[in-house]
């Protein structure tokens, strides 16, 4: 099975990238780092990943892609309901976050400077943003948020919300209980929003 | 008038360095190369600052304090007024972070590592976090807000949104009119805690 035995291989490289990245820093670690700790050869690594930005690039993509496919399985009978139940996820996010944080720093310092990272970083923040601008617009057609709503300007809202909280929550994780914030958060959005 | 000379000295090497974090990063700046780009001596930096990483703390602090005396200064008729007025504090924080966000991300990243920067740069959070709790309180007790509403968690939310606002901003300058964004933020949290 050769198929899967690539996937294997794709997976030990990126596991062994975030362990990597995580203790030296993105600049530190080396492709030669990361195949050593992977246990795979140098050819193996390039058949998988052209550059040291590719696999860091699929990591960010993996994780955002991973909190994406959990909000839009979230449904409940209404929008506020359904949005208030997707602070669930938050605890998920927090864990995966807390070990990666000083790569997403990393990555978030790279696309400062480089617009290529900028745009792959960019570009799921906006997919979020599109998700809930649609939810927010279904809340309107249901009835449940006030029909005068901006539905852009409360996506937007949402999203600075969950960046702020998820940046906190790893940041300190000790100086609140986060989960209970972020649902009392949506919570007194929806209470804002509510028709 | 030595005193003068020496803030002067002091304001020029704290120039010089915001320069040099930006341009090559927090690691790669050297004392010397920000003595050369202020133009003083290694011995004038050394009076004002210990190390490297004590110039780094007094520009967060600085930046901090900044933002934390223009809240300080907005009052309204209300509270809920209050604090749609202080998003107008946002554009100006947004100049200053944009500047700086290769050196805040490099921040960031030291205080993952290093509990010293993490304490001083989590103080200014529950700061905030405070007088944002001490304002939901005197909103309560003029009776513009919600009797029943937490400060604590009410001031948490406000300041997650802060945060997110600024990152996004930032990150994304033209995602989104983010000082619109910002004010109608407000105005729905300051909706779902009304009374």
């Amino acid at each position: 099975m050769p198929q899967q035995r690539s996937v294997e291989t794709r997976g030990r490289i990126l596991d062994a990238a975030v362990r990597k990245f995580a203790i030296a820093g993105y600049d530190a670690a080396t492709v030669d780092d990361i195949c050593a700790e992977a246990g795979v050869s140098k050819g193996a690594f390039y058949h998988h990943f052209p550059t040291k930005q590719a696999i860091f690039l699929a990591l960010m993509q993996g994780w955002l892609g991973m909190i994406d496919m959990g909000m839009e399985a979230v449904r409940a009978e209404s929008v506020p309901q359904t949005l208030i139940k997707m602070t669930d996820l938050l605890p998920g996010v927090f864990a995966a976050a807390e070990d990666r944080l000083p790569m997403f720093l990393e990555f978030w310092m790279q696309a400062s400077r480089d617009e290529k990272v900028w745009k792959a970083m960019i570009a799921p923040y906006r997919h979020y943003q599109e998700h809930f601008a649609r939810l927010v617009e279904e809340g309107i057609t249901e009835g449940s948020l006030k029909p005068t709503t901006d539905a852009q300007v409360a996506a937007q809202v949402i999203v600075s919300l969950a960046v702020g909280l998820v940046l906190q929550g790893v940041l300190d994780p000790r100086g609140a209980d986060w989960e209970k914030t972020a649902r009392e958060s949506m919570k007194i959005l929806m209470n804002g929003l509510a028709s």
